[in-house]
């Protein structure tokens, strides 16, 4: 099965959907940003009396959601319907002693592609966003298992990955 | 040791770097993609008989780095004197039988403040890229251990983290 | 009755459009310059023989009106189908003495939400960019007044705000 | 005097500064919105309990001001070393019974000129998204009194109009 | 018959399309870059082992075609379903001895408006990124004949201009 | 002499010009528009009472300048401190009977590397522009000899093409 992102000549181009029908689309995708527990105590605090990383996180995060076909040279540009992430924090978890705060992204469209990618994008614009407003404090921080979990609409049908 | 991005009352700001001197400054970050050791055989053939997935992925890491400052919102727009990705891959040499595209970007400026985020910018676009073209192949890539891994210049000097 | 943009647990989105008709939708926004007369009848004179600030204010509007979803942070991207920018000009109406520049922007799309950021974001920009031109001559103008005047199509039908 | 944004065939033109210093430059400009006070306290109630609409706002301030020079056609473009906007509430404070949030906007660069352009571009952008937020709640807000209110730096020193 | 991008006052706008139909629609660009013989020469040794300058051209043309719409001031953003850039190399077919590089572009939506902006602009951005990589060894090099092609869908039917 | 924008891998890079001096940089560019005689003649009129097209083409040159880097993948970010475009239009110069429009664009800088691309595109998408507004019109116009005609500053120095 060859990738269709290339002509007979093996040039990347972008993939003809044009036709493909219209339909309601969503993708959830999820990645972890992994950081010491101090890092993460002062975070919960800022949300309280010093600013808010998280806040800052998501709408980075929607934003870069719908830049996502300028950023990614293949994808297609898409009228998104609906963008939300979510952000959940767990204290030490991981076997390194480390912090996890988890993001979640949600996008939906109506349209003739899904919107893997833009939900992929806004995990990742998000990750980096909490690493460069902590980076002062923590700059081992990593952005880890940035993936697809979910994904419905479209010839493919609904797709549970997690 | 306060969050610097927030003011006294608790709101975001994009921290004044104006009293810093323009000094050289490199910082290097890598990523990788996991997938499924046919993938990366797909990607490899291509970069011969299909296309080069990589090139397209390198070009659009280096694109992502001059525009970190649009995406991350309280980075400082720089004026990046150089930007270099390099890709390494390994079949399957994780635990659970996925091979690996390692990723890493090299930027420098000279300028007030230093590139790290612009570096993790690439690779997590550059990451992005490679997962949206091959994605129709395998839908359960994963982009992992985005970190920065050296850093020179400015005040704090260099600092290797790996 | 909550604000929509905000889900849950309080965390900004991008409200859910998906469910909403296609329908033809404008809006019409208004905003003024005030400034001083004699920088006035600069940009009148000039617009026969030594430049045409506001023919650029006109593109700066229209251009901005295109990348509303990229400025307005829970904004939908929307197809627009048709921008237009008028302005008025008054010497002196002002108590304070002050000449007026009156800005009018109408957007039309077929989407589903309304174009009323686009129309005051092409008012917006039109203004700074008059602001801008003109800044050398004139520092103490004021933009002013920006607001919705008209909204047509979708669920709310039509709204006449003045 | 002539508009300087202008060449001898009365086309637009950028300025050339390059003749210009690199002097720190600082620009503090202002603007309101004006609301209904039911609106105010949503956005009130909201900051603790239901979202933060100011949160939003002020890093969409941040990010357009660095974005000045794309949306205003003859502005330079800069490296901003700070960028911080605050927030005033008053409720009822105006002659229609109207509240008031008061956005005021800091940016700095080291550059050949001024940034009263990214000042006033970030309080523009804030008040967009603050009405953005809101319009559901309050149809008939308005964007009024975007001003420079301080300048300082390059050839003609400090200035304070407010 | 007037120019439709002006309105009754003479001022430039977004023409109106929202009452025409949505339609599938092609355009293909096509332009050329003439260079020196031995530059050609580079390019294509380059593919095979010192790198790929059509590769990244290709790359540049497909994402410049999705950023027509904030280029040209008066074009609409449209979903654009499909881009491919094809690029075929003649060697000192030239008068003065010349060799060349033939890019074409094939751009297609579904939508409102044709395609013929974004094609051209592919072709466009991808013959500035040949001149930009290869001018340290030939700054003589000129880019030539952008035009269109041919031209389907819409209510004029299929064109064909070459 | 090899391309320098490829690193020994053969993959695409941003050549490093962090050694390289800041100094003065100007280049000029120049492009032509070649087109019916009747379709000069309607820019002309409308420069009077129906609009002007080179108006709307300056700003989008102007523009687009700035943002070189975002489309052509290698150029390094640069601070413009001026740009401009004039035009100058011939009636029927040309073999076929086709008039022309020369598109000359000047751009300068302070910085560590040329500003060739950046006059070379504000040229490109002018002539673009003029494409897009008059397409209505005349479908065959072309867009032709884009080329570096001046280039000052730097370790080259001043080289005259033209």
């Amino acid at each position: 099965m060859p990738l269709t992102h290339f002509d007979d000549q093996g040039r990347a181009r972008m993939v003809d959907v044009g036709h493909k029908a219209d339909t309601p689309r969503e993708a959830v995708a999820k990645g972890r940003v992994r950081l010491k527990p101090e890092t993460l105590t002062l975070i919960r605090d800022g949300g309280i009396k010093k600013g808010d990383v998280l806040a800052v996180a998501q709408v980075a995060g929607i934003m870069a959601a719908k830049r996502t076909h300028e950023l990614v040279p293949m994808c297609h540009p898409l009228m998104l319907t609906h963008v939300s992430l979510q952000f959940e924090t767990q204290p030490a978890d991981d076997p390194n002693g480390l912090a996890t705060i988890e993001i979640s992204a949600t996008v939906r469209t109506t349209g003739k592609t899904g919107v893997e990618m833009e939900a992929l994008t806004a995990v990742s614009v998000a990750g980096l966003t909490i690493y460069d407003m902590c980076k002062a404090v923590d700059r081992a921080m990593q952005i880890d298992a940035i993936r697809l979990v979910k994904k419905s609409g479209g010839k493919s049908g609904d797709i549970v990955l997690e």
